[in-house]
This record gives structure tokens, sequence and C-alpha cells, in this order.
């Protein structure tokens, strides 16, 4: 049996990305470390969120001397605009990948290239609609469901559908609010015009408007992602995988995806496998196709295929210093720009693929979704054509990976809980959250945290995350991961079984009692919607409003305007959410007061921020306890 | 027969708002001209479109030290992304101010308060649409248009409906270079998608991606604005109405209305006039209700009502600064959030209206369609009852007012033309632009002017408008002028029949004959889209592309980010834009190429930019004469 030591340290990432970095400099190459330096200090009035640009009278800053831009705006105003227009942007970016993925479920057929794969969902999701299926061919259903799903973003009237998911008592505050979400795109373009010069200077209401373009994003844009997503490409099952730069092999084409949209990633992993790419492979006299993940897609493959994860975002640019990495095709959302010059400075070929994500330098093969698969091969087989161009003394793989078993969607979470319910308990409390809930009241588990988000060279990368699930795991506390965060806990062997070793005794005994890591990888970013049904559902079944429940989120690195949104969105579905970067609206004392404590009254969640990753566990504990305390348990 | 000097000239503007200042002082009111002084100088990154806050591994910033930021996006793609998101945000503003007024429509019913005034225009619009008109009634029609508008914010596929209006050569280009606009919300979701972190870093595709979000705007959302509007308030016909802070009144209650969407405005204007309101006035012993508009608002009623307008945009202070605004009732839009503290300082009681732009300090009265009359007549009370706190040491109303002769439009025009037709030509050529566009052939007028935007304190207000205007007047230049620019026309007596008297011997024919004042007022900002219609118009009658009449479009003091969108359906449409204010991308030698040079290869027009009016309009000038030299006219 593994011991408790079987872990990859921070140090040791640390000291890998050191040698990658002196690799790239040795080859011409400048990284984000480089551009980091001649970036700080940052510039205080854009960190503290009281820069505003939105005319051109301007630019304005708020100082001591000026306490309001040229049009009265003050320092509330100009942070709250600056705040809405972030969660804008991010609920853009999630809807905007449901909304490709929709018009591809509305073109699928039976001979493919894109299909349905989950015939149960797509039929659970048709039924909750209300659109008709039987007697129905199923493609004509994901038709159907396809062409309402589109409606969503831009229907003049009504909320989002798939807010009914939520539990009573979050639609009614919702609704009571003002804060019920209507058509997605309406949400971020309301959010835009409240912006505009000359509209909204009240910073509360650019804070409920957070919250409501926020929450179409939630119970909106991302929850289509991910079920379109699984309707086409199968909901995600346990794999077990590895994880870190070590999963690139240097006798073997690797072809690195990258990015957010699973549309083009998934056919690429099919490509690989095609038998004439494959003999392609062969007959140049390499062992064969090695096709790994980076960034959220390294998550969206994961959890379908048992694809390796080459690394989370601040790894981009070290894929491609390793010099064995002879194609990155990537699609769109934190896609370093710095690639396309970086790979210049290797033998890497470059590939953008979407027309939201063009990079000057790049290959642009832009993907259509009726020949996708010839797109595909054709790019594996340059990928191949590539594998003879690799420098030699440029090489260099860190070893580091770590085992990780990852794809716990809901459905797989209760699978697990069903196992064990069905050996000793009654039928009744099948397909639900019981055991869970038994087991937090018992004190058993204490709680569940939401790791989520980005990694942040503000911080010491990864850093934040991994002491942070380390000392949740001691405690007792279950911990959900996505995105960049679920790929730290891989990286380190987290999400390994193993590390139940290192967890505290009550937290071990589930593990072992479910047959689970402790740590549940649930997906890419957009997938986060999984945590928000999971928390729903443990809601539901316990008898009490999502607020009560000792479950939060912690996004110790956040990075991107994605995740304003998703921290919008999560803090509206009744869980506070625990920051490690501070949101760029220090400069206001009334925004700093809303985000914290006002959302409170409103929706009865906030944030909690700091940027110290134990003070930031120690108050998660802390809020864990106190609702637990608040529940008499 | 009044005298060519009956003008007001800049510097009288200049001394009536050095008074007005001074009498801020004294009841401890800041202003613009205060608030300038502590933002200046500006930050020069900021001018300069190179700072970057997309994420929150900055702000970062261009230096000649760094060249790139954290990411790797360097000066052209951090000038390129803001610049996008400034059109995406003008778009949103535009195109949600045209879907409330749809919603409107689609409530009409023939009791009120909202009804049909224009029925032709509607049955027009109906068939166009293909919506049944024959025995129905006209709200059956009105309801099913107004449902039809509403898609064109959200459908999924598709284009703009009106784009149909334009040219079939400028749809064959924006077909062929891929910027149809889709659905309006789409288009900017899509604009605030590809900003986002990781997303497109190559100018050109921002560029192209603003040109369609402008075209989702133009041929768009302002253009169902305009249209909504006139068919609900009537299309615009001509009215002799006076201009500047004169028009109001010392020993009248005076109510302005501010703002941009004529739905709470046009009952407000109903409520001043309603017996028994009138007659709460009278039983107070105050000898009537003084209402009149401010900003683009002033343009709206303005041009159905004859009402007298206050001021543009940089006057909104001055108005509350005489000492008599009893009370200011505000929509959307450019409204000045500094109005809420300056009120405090007078007697004048704030009132915002709409929950896109909440104000603090402000009254909130949250107008309803259904009882915006109710709402209307009790805030107008409210004012008469405020008439009694007046403080009359703080009061001084400047006398200067001009008399202007607005609404024009194209209706009107054509109108015009038709009567000068009717007498000397055939009947074939009624109802079009043939009587114009002989003028230009001729010579007698040398090209058409569309003078818009707003004002703005990087530059000496009003005055670029002013010298530019009375430089094309003299070179038998037709201007046309709508928004803050229309205004500095009105109150410098420009917008009058007499200032025929300071026009080229052509262009004062032209009045002559047409008896029309030289500078025509086609409406609010919203109503820029009068102007394509009148540019298509020339452009179809006489048979050549848009990009070939001699016809510009110039905002000398845009200050808005509507206008950045309005600046880029205009150049879509073909016509050369002319920029007195720099756009934010000074730092980024590509996007100043693109949207100078490089948009002339993608839709055939581009921008001119130079912050001097002399010099400004002397290239406009130059740019008409290489036009007709083109046309060999």
């Amino acid at each position: 049996m593994p011991k408790a030591t079987h872990f990859t340290t921070i140090e040791q990432l640390e000291a890998d990305n050191t040698k990658l970095h002196e690799n790239g400099c040795s080859a011409c190459a400048e990284t984000y470390e480089d551009r980091l330096k001649t970036q700080t200090p940052h510039c205080k009035f854009g960190e503290d969120g009281i820069c505003c640009r939105n005319c051109s009278m301007g630019p304005c800053r708020i100082t001591p001397k000026g306490q309001r831009g040229i049009c009265g705006a003050d320092a509330h105003a100009i942070a709250g605009r600056n705040y809405l227009r972030a969660i804008a942007s991010g609920t853009s970016s999630h809807s905007d990948h449901a909304r490709e993925l929709l018009h591809i479920l509305r073109g699928t057929k039976p001979e493919g290239p894109y299909t349905v794969k989950d015939e149960v969902k797509l039929i659970e999701l048709a039924t909750e609609w209300g659109v008709a299926t039987e007697g129905r061919g199923i493609y004509d259903i994901a038709h159907e469901v396809a062409e309402l799903g589109l409606q969503e973003f831009g229907k003049a009237d009504g909320f989002q559908r798939l807010v009914s998911r939520a539990p009573q008592e979050r639609q009614d505050v919702w609704a009571k609010e003002g804060i019920m979400p209507r058509a997605i795109d309406r949400e971020v373009v309301t959010a835009m015009h409240m912006t505009h010069m000359g509209n909204t200077a009240d910073a509360e209401y650019l804070v409920r408007q957070g919250l409501r373009t926020g929450l179409s994003n939630g119970w909106g844009g991302s929850m289509l992602g991910t079920l379109v997503t699984d309707i086409m490409f199968g909901t995600p099952s346990v794999w077990t995988t590895e994880a870190n730069l070590g999963v690139l092999e240097k006798d073997m084409v690797n072809v690195v995806v990258h990015g957010h949209d699973p549309a083009f990633s998934e056919i690429l992993v099919d490509a690989c496998e095609d038998k004439s790419v494959v003999e392609y492979c062969r007959s140049k006299g390499i062992k064969g196709i090695n096709v790994v993940g980076l960034c959220c897609t390294a998550n969206e493959i994961a959890m379908r295929h048992g694809t390796r994860m080459a690394g989370n975002f601040l790894q981009q640019e070290n894929v491609i210093l390793t010099g064995v990495c002879d194609m990155m095709c990537v699609d769109i959302q934190c896609i370093f720009p710095a690639l396309a010059t970086l790979a210049d400075c290797f033998h890497t070929k470059f590939v953008t693929s979407s027309p939201i994500a063009r990079i000057p330098g790049a290959i642009h093969v832009e993907f259509h979704p009726d020949t996708a698969f010839e797109q595909a091969k054709e790019l594996v087989r340059s990928a191949i054509d590539n594998y003879a161009n690799r420098i030699e003394d440029k090489i260099f793989i860190p070893e580091a990976k770590q085992k990780a078993t990852v794809g716990y969607p809901t459905e797989q979470i209760i699978r697990h809980l069903d196992n064990v319910s069905n050996s000793h308990v009654a039928s009744e409390t099948l397909g639900g959250y019981r055991g869970v809930i038994d087991a937090v009241k018992s004190g058993v588990l204490r709680g569940a945290v939401a790791m989520v988000g980005c990694n942040n060279p503000r911080v010491r990368p990864d850093y934040s995350h991994h002491e942070i699930m380390r000392e949740l795991l001691k405690n007792d506390i279950l911990v959900v991961a996505s995105g960049c965060s679920a790929q730290v806990a891989a990286k380190a062997g987290l999400a390994n079984k193993d590390a139940k070793y290192i967890c505290g005794s009550g937290l071990r005994r589930v593990c072992e009692l479910l047959d689970i890591p402790p740590i549940l990888h649930m997906g890419a970013c957009v997938d986060i919607s999984r945590m928000l049904l999971l928390a729903a559902g443990i809601s539901e079944d316990w008898g009490i409003p999502m607020t009560q429940i000792p479950v939060v989120g912690c996004a110790p690195e956040w990075m991107s305007e994605k995740a304003v949104s998703i921290a919008n969105y999560v803090v509206s579905s009744g869980l506070d959410v625990y920051l490690g970067i501070e949101p760029q609206v220090k400069g206001s004392s009334q925004m700093m007061e809303l985000i914290t404590e006002g959302t409170k009254k409103i929706v009865g969640a906030g944030f909690v921020i700091n940027t110290d990753p134990h003070e930031l566990v120690k108050s998660i504990i802390d809020g864990i306890e106190a609702k637990r305390a608040f529940l008499g348990i």
C-alpha cells in the first residue's frame, strides 16, 4: 500500500518550473515570470478599481484631491461599474461556450461527427422542458432541446428555465430581490448599459445586477454548457489518469489540447486514435501519439476519456518549454497570446481554431463542426510530421507526475453513495445525498468545500490551493474541485485515493467506505454548475436552505473575469465564497462592504477575503463550524 | 429681415457659463470644471488604451520596459480589446433603449397611456417584415411588430432584419467580410467574450467585431429605437422652438427632462399640459409650467412638440445652477451622477426613473408604463410645490437663447424636396433625393456632413462643433445634425432659417428654395439611424455606392462609448468619420492604422482624426472635394 508521503510538493513543482524557465532562457524564450517583473508594481488605481475609462472625458481616477471623476462618479460608482463589467465578460464567456455547443447539438446526427452519447440525460432534460419524447427519434428530440436551449440566451420574456433546479427557497429569494435571471445575453447587455457613462452610479444596484448576471451564468449558460457537453460527449465517470508535465512523452508525438470548449478537443482525441493516423505515425517510425490536455480542456477530456493532464493555467508555457510539444491546439479562453511567439522559439506548431480567439503568429485552422474530424486528422498528421523538427538540446521533460482518480459529476457521487446505502440502508434513501448528510450531521465529515478557480502569479502559484486543500482534508472536510484547482489536487497526488492517508480519521473513513479520493474532481470551470446541483441536492435532501448547509466555495487564486461571474452565482446560491485574491474594488469602502456583508442581506451569503492561505483556510473551517453550530450539529 | 449677425457666439456661451459657475461656487456647488482640474493630467496609459484590467493577474500596461502584459498581450491586443468593449457598451446602451420601447409598443392600447400615433409608419414596417395587416386592428399589428422587433435582440439565427434597408452593395460587403450583424445582444456578448483574458489578441479581428457590433446598433438597435419612437410618439415634423438656458423661466415652474429614452419624457410633457395639473399650478399663484428638455431628451421632444431645449450634455449642471430648476427628471445615459449632490445645493428635486440609472441621493420614482401618466402628474405637482422653495439669492438665468427650426427626419427632407420638385419637375422624381443629388452634381451644393456626437471638456466645449459647422456652411456644404451637435447649432442660431446669411451662395440658394435652415436637426443620438437612411437613399437614387457619395460624418467632440459604436456603424456604412477627439488606442500603431486605413480595405471608409477643429474641417472639405473629383463632378 502506498505511503502517505507519496505526494508532489509545491517545492518540487517549483523546482521543475525553474528548470523549465532556464531551459526557456537558453532558447531566448520569454515567459510570464519575465513579464511579471516588468509589470510590477501594478497600477494602484487599477488594483483598487478606482480608475474609470468608460468615456473619453477621462480616464479619471480617484485620488485624495480628486474624489470624483469629471462626471461626478465617485469611487463606489467607478469600482462598482468595473466590477459589473468583469461579471458581464465572465458571463459572456461561459454563455458563448454553451451557445456554440447548443448549435452543434442542433446539428447532431447518427453518423456524426457529433452524436448524442447520453440519451438518458437528453430525455431527462427534454422532459423537464416539456419536450415530447414518446415515439420520437433521439435526434429529433436533441434538435428541439437545442432550439429551446438557444432561446435561453435571447428570449424576450421570462427567466432562465434551469432555475427550477434550484431549491424553492432560492427561487423565492431571487424573485423577491429582483435578481431572477432573464435571458443570458440580456443580462450582459443590461450590465453593459448600466455601466455606460451617465447611468448607474449607486454601487448597490451594480452589485445586484452582478448577482443577477452571475445567476444567468450559473443557472443558465454554465449549466447549459455542462448539460450539453454531457449529452453529446457522455456524462463523465471515474477514470484513473495521470497529471503534470511528466505525462509528456519523449518518444511519442505530443499533441496538447488547450482551452475550454470540448467540441474540438473531443474530436482531436478521436483523431489521435484514428487507425489511419496511428498508422501514419508508425510509418514515420514513431512509437505513437500522446494526446494530453491543458487547462480546462484537460479536465473535460480526462473525465470522459481518462486522457492525461499536462497542467493547469500557469503551466501552459511550460508545456512548450519542454521542447517536446509537437502541436498545441487551442480553442477559447485563458490562452496566453504569448504562446505564439514562444512556440516560435521551439518547433511547436501552435494552432488556433476559434474565431473568438485569434492570436497573431498562430496557425489558424477554423474549426467547423461538419468537417471537424477531417480537420483534426489533418492537424494530427501535421503534428506527426513536426516530430522530426524537435531540437534535441532544448528538450527537458520534468519527471514529476501523479496518479489521479477523476470524474465525479453528481451522478457519480450519488452512485458511490448508493453503492454503500444498498448494502445497509433502506432503498428510499437511494439516489440522493442522505449518506453524506448523515456523515456531516454525525460529525464524521465536518462539511465540504468547493475548491475552484485559476492560479495566479499575484500569489505563489498553486501554493494556496495546495495548502488549503491539505488543511481541509486534515480537518475532515471533503473537497470537491474543478478547473485549475482540481489540477493542483491531481498534480500533488491529492486526487488519488491514497490521499486518504493525510485526511482526518472521519474523512478517511468516508473515503474508504465510498471508495473515493478525498478530493473529488468534478470537471472544468464551466462545471461549477455541477457543484451548484450538488449543493442544491444536499439542501433539498437535508430540508434546510442552501445558506445553512456547511458547504462553501473557495477560489484562492482566481484570475479571470469568469471567476468573478462564478463567485457571484455561488454567493447568489447561498454559499459563502472565500477568496485569496482581492477583487479589484478595494478603493471603494461601499463596494467592499457590499460584496462581503451587503450581499448577505440580499442572498444570505458573501465573500470572505484573505490573501494568506493559512488564514483563509482557518476562516473557512471557522465558517463551516459556525454553520454547524447554527444547526446544532 | 434679421441680420446675419444675429448669432450667439461661443464666447457669449462661455461668459454665461462662467457666471453660472461663479453662482455655483457661491452656493458651495462643484461642477465638472472643478473636477476636471483635479483629474488632469489624465493617465497616459488609459488615454492611449494600453492599460489592461481584464484579469486579476494585472492590471498591466505597456511601457518601454514592459512591451507585453503578463499573459503576453501586446499594445495592439490591449488597445483593441478596450476599444471593442467600448463599442459593446455603446451598442448595449442604444439597443437597450430600443428594447424598452419595444416592450412598451407591445403593450400599447387605444386608451393609452401609450398608443400608436404613426399608423402609416407601423404599417410600412409591418409590411416590410411580412406581418399581415389586411383587416387587422392597428394594435394587433403593433403587438406583432413589437414581438418581431424584440427577437432582433436575441434570435439564435439570422441577421438584423433592417439591414435590408441598406443598399445591396453594402449588404454584399458585410456578408463578404463576415460582419453582417446577428442578434444585437449576441454581438455584444461575442465582443465581451473575445475580449476576455486569453481570447482574441489580434487587433484586426477585434476591429472587425467592432464593425459588426456597431452595425447591430446602427442597422439594428438604434434604427429600431427611432422607428418605434416614431410609431408611438409620431414621426417628427418641423417646429420652431428656442434653445439655450434662456428658455428657463423665472416666474414659471421649470420642469427639466433629461436623458435619452423618450417614453417617460413624452408622458411628462403631457402631464405638464394636463388640466388638473395646470390648475393646481395656478392655484398656487404661479403663472404656469415650463417644461424644457436637456441633452438628447431635448431633441426628442423638441422634434415632436416644439418643446424648448435648455442645453446639451455639458450644460446639465448649468440648468441646476440657474437656481430655477424646480425639478429635473432623468431617465438613462449621459446623466452626471454629480447632479444629485448639486441639486442638494439648490432647491432642485432630482428624480431618477430607470432601474438602469440609479444615482445615490436622487429621488427614485421607478417609471412603469401602465402608471406613467399618474406618476408623471404626481411628479409635476411635486415640482409645483417645490417652486416656493427657490432661494432668491441663488437665481441667475442667462438671457441667451436662439430661435431654432428643428425636426427634419428623412420624411420631412423628402417633403421639402417634393414641394420644390412639384412645381417644376416631373412627378417620377418625387419621394426621393433627386433634387438634392442634382444640386450636389451641379456643384450648387458641394456635399453634406452629418454632425453628431457629444461635447467634451477635453477640448473647448461646443467650439469645435461651432467652428466646423460655420465653415461647412460657408463652403456650401449642407449639415445634418443630431444629438449635442444639433443643439450647438440651435444655441448658436445656426439651426435657424436666417443662418442662410452666413452660407455660401449655393447653400443659401438651396435653403431659400427648400425653405429650410442650412443645418437640419434630425434628432437625438439614436436618430443617427435616420442619417444612415438618408445616405442610403441618396446612394440608391444616385446609383453609386455609399462610399462614393460626397457625404461624411463628423463627431468633433465625441465623449461616450455610444459614439464609438456609432462611429463604427457609420464607417461600416461606407462613410468616413472625422473625429476631433482621439480614440483611446493611440498606444497601438496597429490599431491607429486599422481604424484610419485598415477599415477602408474592409468597408471602404475610415476615421480621420484631428483635434484642431480648423484643420479637421479643412480635411472634411478636402475629403468631400476628393469624392467629387472621383465622381468627376
